[in-house]
């Protein structure tokens, strides 16, 4: 185990106070070399855990701040170490000086995540719950904050661990069979076997699905906008995210670069991707964009296609063939835009366009984005095209792309137990499987987890935590 | 005094972790009402001050943070008030939700400066040390560090306080004289008190000379960069500051706004005026921009005066009577650009050409600005023009213009005062100056300061301070 002991500026620039925190062995002794109690008795070493001390941070002669020092001892610490943190004025020169200070001390600056790292190495909390602390802090909505500390508190990595202990327990009778193999006899019970592998099935597989909910939640419902140049999909996405992130203009085709923006309608977030128009060209450029257009598409699971209702007719007999099959098993929003330029009637015959379209996945919709009409009744229907449910702190759902991967593989070894059993298959090979659903599900809690894979984990943290 | 409970978020957004402040007579107890300690013994009522209680930030059922409470008690805390400090995961959202539930169980919203304004008006700092905590916090060089560090700790408004209660003495005895009028009597000995106020006058004389050297230290030394259009300003002002702030191109009189920018040579902080070209333009923008190139001009100490090598002689013929007079009681120097296209001969001439300029505050070099030559000599030649002493955290210097101008009033009053005595005026009216002279040193440490005056001062520090 690292035995360094390390500091790191835990708050951003330009607040009205700055803290920095000090983990590990020396915390305590180095912070004392460098802070004076305001009353002479109070001396740093001796003071007790889960106590605030103010004084002076000196570098020889002179005053840095006058600052709060917490202390914490081990085990009862964030990281499981001595820790103390130094809370002083908010200027990012005096954060400069304390952190050299204390550096030139003994200290070392922390990595990115470390002090988390090292709270999931003392064993202060498993490997699922430190990734939730990264979550939690970049959370910005009611769901992902729900999502984070459900999973911090614990999540789904307590009922897995159960799960998890059964089946150790099978393999090793399993594998104690191994050893009597010439006796032909079989201490693990077959059908329990089997229910217990259709429990497990069941909790990873509910566990496998809720992870398109969970990604939804975090990273927003993705939702792509296509449909011919100048049909005003700018215009749209800017009146929905109410703010001029894409550029407008009347000529053909000005929008090449893809932008994605995410916007929150009613507490859902949706993950907007802008796309070039889709037009026949020479332009190399425009054409690079059309077919990423394409590609995004497959990304998305709602489409709005946008469609300028006075060439409607002609765009929709253009288009469709191209269009509807990328489209199964996505939520098609037919965008009749500029519908302030045409008449009633005509409106009803572009609905009647439609009567091909398949019935359960496609709507249509009037709008003027740019007179903002029916612009909220979208909104609507694409709350309701999202189809996420509420979502509460004792809802499990999985967030992360590493714990659904290791659920996916988990998923696949039970699978193979499952069959085994069915088709009466040696203990070896049985016992083979077992471990290997052991093994995936105990790489979510970090049980089994390599120093690369944790190097990984922790570098997107930000420093200080 | 202001009875209500005051919360604020502390900390800048985007730290690993987020600290919100709570201080006024409930700011415990409403603390308590959202806070359940992981351990239900460790009430926060009823824990000591200065201490930290670990626990879970509830809003009903639904768990905002896990999250540590500092605790303090009136009147050891900054504000000398009861106070808590939450410290939560640096999540915006978080912490917005926990400024949500405090606000809706009773706190307010804390104006900016307000916590540091409640420790003024509890007496735990006088105004001058309040005001520094703003600069300490700005405090961005060693020197400006030690400045705002001295003023917090007391610095000029001790001493000035000795001479106060000094003065008061002396007055109260002037008119105590005044109500045995009658009888001709002098309490107040008058060689003791003019004495007294030569004290004073050199004291307060001090400090209002020491507020150029302050304000220098605080803004940066101000340096004009003129010259005639493409003479290289923009190309040496981007090589002093290392980067691209300002437009450089070949075209005559591109730079057209008056562009400032700070850079710290050898720790002096030098803030420069990039100005417009002068030269004869019917452009009504350039114009403009060559009048403020003058007004600019005034604001400095030191002048730079770009000239092209390769044109010297009749730029400086030009514009030497426009520019010399207004470099008065500035430190002038005259940077001889692009001298890599000339010869060493005429160099020669070129320095014989400033013959007539007044010595003592002219200097002149040869410079290549694109080529980076003799550039380091010139930013010697800035740190020697500046001529600031170093200081120390010990040194009393001015750098608020309240307090400079303060003292500017209180100097014209003890001056006053002396001119009474020596003309032996009568005490009614030496006692109106010596007050007077008494209002403007008591202003300083806020002993006499109006409401408007204190909202007026705090309204600039930020949010949670």
């Amino acid at each position: 185990m690292n035995q360094d002991t390390i500091c790191a500026i835990a708050t951003a620039q330009g607040g009205a106070i700055g803290s920095i925190r000090v983990s590990g062995l020396e915390a305590i002794s180095i912070t004392n070399l460098i802070f004076k109690p305001a009353k002479a008795e109070k001396r740093l070493c001796e003071q007790k855990p889960y106590t605030l001390t103010f004084g002076r941070i000196y570098d020889g002669e002179e005053i840095i701040d006058e600052v709060l020092v917490s202390l914490f001892r081990a085990p009862h610490s964030y990281t499981g170490e001595d820790s103390t943190e130094i809370t002083c004025h908010g200027s990012s020169y005096i954060l400069q000086q304390v952190m050299q200070l204390l550096i030139k001390n003994g200290c070392r600056m922390a990595q990115p995540g470390e002090y988390t790292q090292r709270a999931f190495l003392n064993g202060k909390m498993d490997l699922s719950q430190a990734e939730a602390v990264a979550d939690l802090i970049a959370s910005s909505s009611a769901a992902t904050h729900r999502l984070a500390m459900s999973q911090m508190r614990g999540g789904f990595s307590k009922e897995l661990t159960d799960l998890r202990n059964k089946l150790l327990n099978f393999t090793s009778m399993i594998e104690l069979e191994l050893d009597f193999s010439e006796e032909d006899v079989e201490f693990a019970d077959r059908s329990a076997l089997r229910k217990l592998a259709d429990e497990i099935e069941l909790v990873i597989s509910r566990l496998v699905h809720s992870f398109s909910v969970g990604n939804a939640i975090k990273n927003g419902v993705p939702v792509a906008i296509i449909g011919e140049t100048n049909a005003g999909k700018s215009t749209l996405l800017n009146v929905l995210l109410n703010e001029e992130k894409a550029i407008v203009s009347d000529i053909h085709g000005t929008t090449r670069d893809v932008i994605e923006d995410t916007i929150n309608i009613d507490g859902i977030t949706f993950r907007f991707i802008d796309t070039a128009g889709i037009r026949e060209t020479n332009d190399t450029i425009e054409s690079l964009g059309i077919e990423r257009t394409f590609q995004k598409l497959e990304q998305a699971e709602i489409v709005l296609w946008m469609v300028d209702s006075v060439n409607a007719v002609s765009q929709i007999e253009l288009l469709s063939e191209k269009i509807v099959p990328r489209c199964e098993g996505k939520h098609l929003i037919i965008v009749f835009n500029k519908a302030d330029l045409i008449e009633e009637n005509q409106k009803e015959d572009l609905s009647a366009l439609l009567k091909d379209f398949p019935k359960e996945s496609t709507e249509h919709i009037f709008i003027s984005a740019k007179q903002r009409k029916n612009t909220s009744e979208l909104q609507k229907m694409l709350i309701s095209a999202a189809h996420l449910p509420t979502v509460t702190q004792n809802d499990i759902i999985v967030t992360n792309v590493r714990h659904y991967e290791a659920l996916s593989k988990a998923s696949d070894a039970i699978h193979r137990v499952q069959n085994g059993l069915d088709m009466h298959i040696s203990g070896d090979f049985l016992s083979q499987d077992i471990r290997e659903c052991i093994f995936f599900i105990s790489d979510i809690a970090g049980e089994v987890t390599n120093d690369m894979v944790l190097q990984n984990i922790f570098q997107h943290f930000c420093i200080g935590k």
